[in-house]
């Protein structure tokens, strides 16, 4: 792939997550050849999906050019470039657009959704892990919409106004939230000749409380917030199937819907090569506190796909941005050591607390010390948020959508770009 | 399609362009039952697609949600419907979401692309009159240049990163400066592995002037800031063909070149039942100057679709935004006149004048009484499209990307959200 031979040893450096940008940033000083493969141009801000997918922010404003964040460091390379294999013996990774050798190599593939097997789910639910997908679901919401003024059946107009969602983490209790105020504040205007009052969000969880990873107190207001805004939460419910048409469940009740958002569970994006039953646990390749794969000294894994088991963490750090932030940081001084012959520093992860929102003034926070949530909640979830988001423009620009859709209670950029072609023939309009 | 039926008159509005818009604002106050129908459920602001092309702008803040714009009239109602057919004799359009009947009909249906017949060019050049088209190119422009990384073979990178765009009106004018801007300031720095110097744009207009809708001083002075800007004008050239890889012209000489961007004209975007020959003019729709189509008094067309014969106009109004715009300002106070039982008021065209713009701190304008071209036109140019753009929010958003974009030299829009997938297959790497 025309990367040029270099005196330095080449680090290849696999997806440009927060985990990759972060390594990447703190190698820029040193003696290395850095290579980024990714297979988008681009690094998404995956926290605020669920805003690109409910019409409130722009996709251009929650991505990042890899090739804008690399520009300033010597020696860097990037290619858009997807990993069909990685063969550790020759050292050499087998990709779309050709071989490339590596000195260092780095997985920081990220996950991708966890259907659990469930084959029918994966072909008829929508997912929001990426930025196309999210588009997606966005062209759906608005096209329900748009299908339901055209008919005069009610319990079709009903499906195709009835929102389920799979999954209580953040991503699920966002969206069930955002998707609430668009009832509440959008709907009735932008379709005065629809009943609009007759859409249900429905979020469902398959464990007794929602945000589980949060303190019960987060969980139990983040709960009560989404019954305020009229979000039915069913909680110690598990989906089993979704044809397009009616959500079953392992109880006898089921939900007649035209939309399944699967928010459940995220596994580790593997690439062959080193995905032996032995290198993993729980999916994810088992790292040393080095974020080194084992038995591999030139090989590392870091955020969501690594799993580094500690005393402090038998199941591994959790799969989110924080974890992958610090591990890019930590690995990237390690690498520094490594050139000058000292010793690796071992990884400790600092866990800075976590938080969801609900809607406007309505968020939930648990920091280390102490716990909070409402309005001053929410307005902590907005500044974090922004400082997390790369590039002053991207900053910005979403600072003043959110000012905008607060104060109008609005949110434009409700547009069908792209529609999104679902099958609606099972339907008789 | 679900219409409640009404004891006013039906007005029904055929797109949602800058005619459609205007009249449906001039049309709130009075006792009509009007239904929008558009393909689209966003109003595009078409004079900015080429800087959303060369992402400079996110498409969000250039189209607006046609729903909104209706949302605070009585008796409105949008459907996202394609016509089919119209059926004077019945009163009735064919759709594909069922029969409407109106009783008032307006066509403003705006214009597509004209290919002149050459489905060869269709198929493999690139457009640029929406937003998918946009997004479409800008993906291309993006994906040639990560393709050209990965060759050897210098003749293949040279016509990865050959962009020929036929056409020298305001869209071709625009694209070419903006394609010349990117070389110039963000090129080297997004692929320093490339010798992006190498990159060719060629803006080619069959005659001899460019910008020939505007003054011959404008003409001059657009082609000196593009040729100042690297851009090679080549004029009384006539493209005849393009397979995807080579441009072939009525001279003896082609151009290798993986785009093509075809901007060299447009036709009146017809709907069937109303395409009769003895109701032409041109290709458009022949009206009198009340925009009724002739032979039909329920039936009226305006915008690019019309074409209102004059003596100060010959062959109709230019197909742009103002006559447009102007037209269903006039047609929306003479439903009020015909309502009143009043005499209708003949359309009168005022030429505000034209502009376009090169680059920064280059535009030209032409004024009724006076023209100029420069820093001042430029500035005048970005004024008077902010003020054009529908909704507070999108003119902040894309006043912000202005500011930015000026001061850094950069647009960072530069994302392949959705790959375009050109065949590249006639290339070796």
């Amino acid at each position: 792939m025309n990367i040029p031979k270099s005196s330095y040893p080449r680090v290849v450096i696999i997806g440009g997550g927060f985990g990759g940008i972060s390594l990447a940033r703190n190698l820029k000083n040193l003696d290395l050849q850095v290579v980024m493969l990714d297979k988008h141009n681009y690094h998404t801000f995956q926290p605020l999906l669920y805003q690109v997918a409910t019409g409130g922010l722009e996709p251009d404003s929650i991505a990042y050019p890899i090739r804008k964040v690399l520009q300033e460091y010597a020696h860097f390379y990037f290619r858009l470039a997807q990993v069909k294999k990685i063969d550790p013996s020759e050292k050499l990774l087998e990709t779309d657009i050709g071989p490339l050798s590596y000195d260092y190599l780095v997985l920081a593939t990220g996950s991708v959704t966890n259907y659990f097997g469930n084959t029918q789910i994966e072909a008829y639910g929508m997912a929001m892990k990426s930025i196309p997908q999210s588009l997606n679901l966005r062209s759906l919401i608005l096209e329900n919409f748009e299908r339901a003024l055209l008919t005069d059946d009610l319990r079709e107009r009903d499906a195709l106004m009835c929102f389920v969602i799979v999954g209580g983490g953040p991503t699920g209790v966002e969206l069930a939230g955002a998707l609430a105020e668009i009832k509440k504040g959008i709907l009735h205007k932008d379709y005065p000749d629809l009943d609009t009052g007759r859409m249900q969000i429905n979020l469902i969880q398959s464990g007794d409380r929602i945000l589980k990873e949060m303190s019960v107190q987060a969980s139990e207001k983040a709960e009560s917030f989404l019954k305020g805004l009229g979000v039915k939460v069913w909680k110690n419910v598990r989906v089993t199937g979704y044809d397009g048409k009616v959500v079953t469940t392992k109880t006898d009740f089921s939900f007649e819907s035209a939309t399944l958002v699967w928010a459940a569970g995220v596994k580790a994006a593997l690439v062959q090569g080193l995905d032996a039953e032995n290198l993993l646990v729980g999916g994810r390749i088992k790292v040393n506190t080095f974020n080194q794969v084992l038995g591999h000294t030139d090989i590392y894994a870091i955020g969501d796909v690594a799993c580094m088991v500690t005393e402090d963490s038998a199941h591994g750090q959790p799969m989110m941005a924080q974890p992958a932030m610090q591990q890019g940081k930590n690995l990237g001084e390690n690498f520094a050591r490594l050139l000058d012959r000292r010793p690796l520093k071992p990884f400790e992860y600092k866990d800075k607390g976590s938080m969801a929102t609900v809607g406007r003034n309505k968020a939930v926070v648990d920091l280390p010390k102490f716990r909070f949530q409402g309005v001053f909640a929410w307005f902590v979830w907005m500044f974090v948020h922004l400082f997390f988001l790369i590039g002053f423009r991207n900053r910005l620009v979403v600072f003043i959508n959110w000012v905008y859709n607060y104060i109008r209670f609005d949110r434009e950029a409700r547009l069908i770009i792209r529609p999104f072609k679902k099958d609606y023939s099972h339907y008789k309009s």
